[in-house]
């Protein structure tokens, strides 16, 4: 049975934690997964009693969970209600966390911190933490992204973090890593012989992997725009991604051993020098356009972003992993907004068979993990069409098995928040992972600040810039546009 | 569009002819894929006329191909059987070939001769076609199994046949090649990279090709009991799929070139030893037993088999093929009568993962070919169940994509048919196979007519005997008897 838990979310009523840790957690509550007696403290800054920020919580399930409170019914929502208090908690007000350590469980039970805001409130809250004796070392405490904008500042941060917790006790989410097609991958290259052998410089010709958003800054303009998509998407989930695909098979699934290797990929990212960073790396921002028929206004004149600003809203970058598995194979990243659809996609392209003795072209085998806007695995393949000839024709074989399982897939954040409350570090972020990723990424960041410049502009509701497309052209390729057979 | 043609099968009335030949030209016909004009004539020993004997042929497709018949409709069938007619012809009587040349077509079609009788009748029809000048170079001969009962009636039969013909005029059946699943099987090796790096020794832990029929000898005790399972089912189906299967790929689809790499598979067949025909080798023969609940007699009673009849109703054994991608994988075969359940199948066992991340034993993939009752290409592999943790079941992917095709699939028959209308030998053995097939299996018949001594008993309704299971056990493995999840 699952441990006992008190749960504390710092920006309890913000918005992460009504569209992603209330739900994700109600439907953890849903299956019998979380402890009978679990509470939940949701503290925030604002004045509320329990049964006003319930009646909040409750129509966030209803609004952004509807078919599952509908399934779940009245009785389920309520007893999910009751696990939750609220705490009108003024962060930088150290006095307030002895409140916070009044309200917690004496009982035998784990305790949670989740620090769903701004790091510019980390310092603060874990001040307050460690000024009252909260940082016992049974305490865990879940760390969201940005974990800063540079290598300084990340650095800065996890020393702050780390004086007062250990490393063990800290959990840097990345919710790409809790998706159940990212765990699909694991369970296919290592439960099985049957891409290992495919899952190198021999028979892979490139990896891409692409975060594609249709939104533009919504109401985060003034944070983006200080922001940008390399540090809001690079750093995090397109290098996880990659260090995910593309690292060593682990001796075993414990957090270290996966981290072990997820750090040497990193590791073995090819550095960037003068002249790659020329080459391989493309910035752009998005201009008016149309987005599914919508007249859609230019980055520049989104609230909240400073006229002329040079902030990238798209990045594309080739790189390679330095190692003997991976040398030569390159390494595809991209992300932006207002991007023709949202779609996030790991895709493996393999060489063509050497030999064709088939008429017409043979599409070489690929393997498309898509994590939005559905998940799926596909291995697209060539197949004999039925019938007289020999007639070959793309097909796809779904390796996440849908007909087979009947089991609901969890959501992100609820298997990352389960895996906390147990205390399977598997799926978080190391220190020196984090580290590694800053390392490789602070160069761009300088060569963007040294150069200065603006990024090139492309049409809202495009692909991005034409320069993208001769960053994959030069090897040889281009990127996965289209899914459909 | 396809060529006009006659086609004379010898022993039109027989059971093949009626049972697979008409049905697979009256599908071929509905799908438009014979010519208009070309005729089929049936020739056999009875006196019939064309009408009585069309009326059989319609009879035959409403008892064998009875939704086809009901979908195509009364005047397509008729239009088929207006293709057919029907010569009286006692094959051994030279004079009578003169009537068939007459009746043949003077247009410009291609003649086909399909030979669907017993061997013992080939000397005649070749020689009566030889006297009647009917043997010309732009003909085509077509021979059903038996060739022959051992190397040296084979040689003699294959030196009458090509004393008429040439070897690029003849062509020797083995429907099993005609199967889609086969051939899907190549598309699959060869217009993917995704199975040729696993395709060898190094992930190959063994393979295993079963022909298992559920009925016993029926009416053919006689044939049978002077034949016996390893004549009737090892020297060409069984052979045939362990060639396709372990062929190197082959530089075109042209016949030669397909038949070059299966000789060579031929001619890499371990050669017996004294040794190995002891310790590799198991034959059965069924004794009374219950099958799907009904009692069924044992071989020695069945009719027309001799009493004591030491003729072996099941054949199990072990090779190899050496050479660098198989050398030191076993390869089983096995056939046999009165078996639990009617099914062929290939099956290939790959390695299991090395090393295992995942708690629970992980199922080695493998790939399992199934050409009887109902044909599929499943690969089996381990992948996570959605949820909770890192759980992994052993599912399958359909390889021969059932869901993307809505074209029929053809039937063996028919695929073989049109390939000879149409000239295409690549499924069908040459000479120089057909040789190597018997020169591999004549030691084990010399062994049993030395040895003597008697098959061992197996109950009807069984797997065989237990020895065949100890066969694959000095391999470490098992006969793959569970196809279900």
């Amino acid at each position: 049975m699952d441990n006992n838990f008190d749960l504390v979310i710092f920006g309890g009523t913000g918005d992460l934690a009504l569209r992603k840790l209330y739900p994700a957690l109600f439907m953890a509550d849903c299956d019998g997964r979380l402890h009978r007696e679990g509470r939940i403290i949701a503290a925030a800054r604002q004045t509320l009693d329990d049964s006003a920020f319930r009646t909040r919580v409750s129509e966030a399930l209803s609004r952004f969970i509807p078919s599952m409170v509908t399934s779940a019914g009245e009785a389920r929502v309520a007893a999910f209600l009751s696990r939750i208090t609220y705490l009108a908690l003024d962060a930088t007000n150290v006095e307030q966390y002895r409140a916070l350590k009044a309200s917690l469980n004496e009982r035998d039970s784990q305790t949670v911190f989740y620090l769903s805001v701004g790091p510019s409130l980390f310092p603060a809250i874990v001040g307050g933490l460690k000024a009252a004796d909260l940082n016992t070392p049974d305490t865990r405490i879940v760390l969201e992204k940005p974990l800063g904008r540079d290598l300084v500042s990340s650095r800065e941060i996890n020393d702050l973090v780390l004086g007062a917790f250990a490393e063990s006790q800290v959990y840097r989410i990345d919710h790409y890593l809790g998706k159940e097609t990212v765990q699909n991958l694991l369970a296919l290259r290592f439960g099985n012989t049957l891409l290992e052998p495919l899952w190198n410089r021999s028979w892979v010709r490139d990896v891409q992997i692409t975060i594609a958003e249709a939104v533009g800054v919504e109401t985060r303009g003034e944070f983006y725009d200080s922001t940008g998509a390399f540090r809001d998407m690079v750093q995090n989930h397109l290098l996880n991604l990659l260090c995910i695909t593309a690292m060593e098979p682990p001796s075993s699934l414990d957090p270290d051993a996966v981290r072990d290797e997820k750090l040497q990929v990193l590791r073995s990212l090819k550095p960037w020098t003068r002249e790659s960073l020329r080459e391989n790396l493309v910035r752009g921002q998005y201009r008016a356009g149309l987005l599914r028929g919508e007249q859609v206004p230019a980055y520049t004149s989104e609230q909240g972003v400073a006229a002329g600003s040079a902030t990238e809203t798209y990045v594309a970058l080739r790189t390679e992993v330095g190692n003997w598995r991976w040398a030569g194979v390159p390494f595809y990243l991209r992300t932006g907004k207002r991007m023709a659809e949202r779609r996030a996609e790991l895709v493996i392209n393999f060489n063509p068979p050497p030999h064709s003795i088939f008429e017409g072209v043979l599409a070489p085998n690929r393997l498309v993990i898509t994590l939005q806007p559905e998940e799926s695995v596909r291995l697209y393949t060539m197949a004999k069409a039925p019938g007289d000839g020999m007639r070959l024709r793309e097909v796809f074989l779904d390796l996440d098995f849908h007909e087979f399982f009947r089991e609901r897939r969890q959501d992100a954040y609820e298997r990352l928040l389960l895996d906390v409350l147990r205390g399977n570090a598997t799926l978080f972020m190391r220190r020196d992972e984090a580290d590694a990723a800053w390392r490789w990424c602070q160069p761009v960041l300088d060569f963007w600040a040294a150069e200065g410049g603006t990024p090139i502009g492309y049409a809202a509701g495009s692909w991005g810039p034409p320069a993208s497309s001769r960053l994959t052209a030069v090897g040889g390729t281009a990127w996965h546009e289209e899914l459909q057979l």
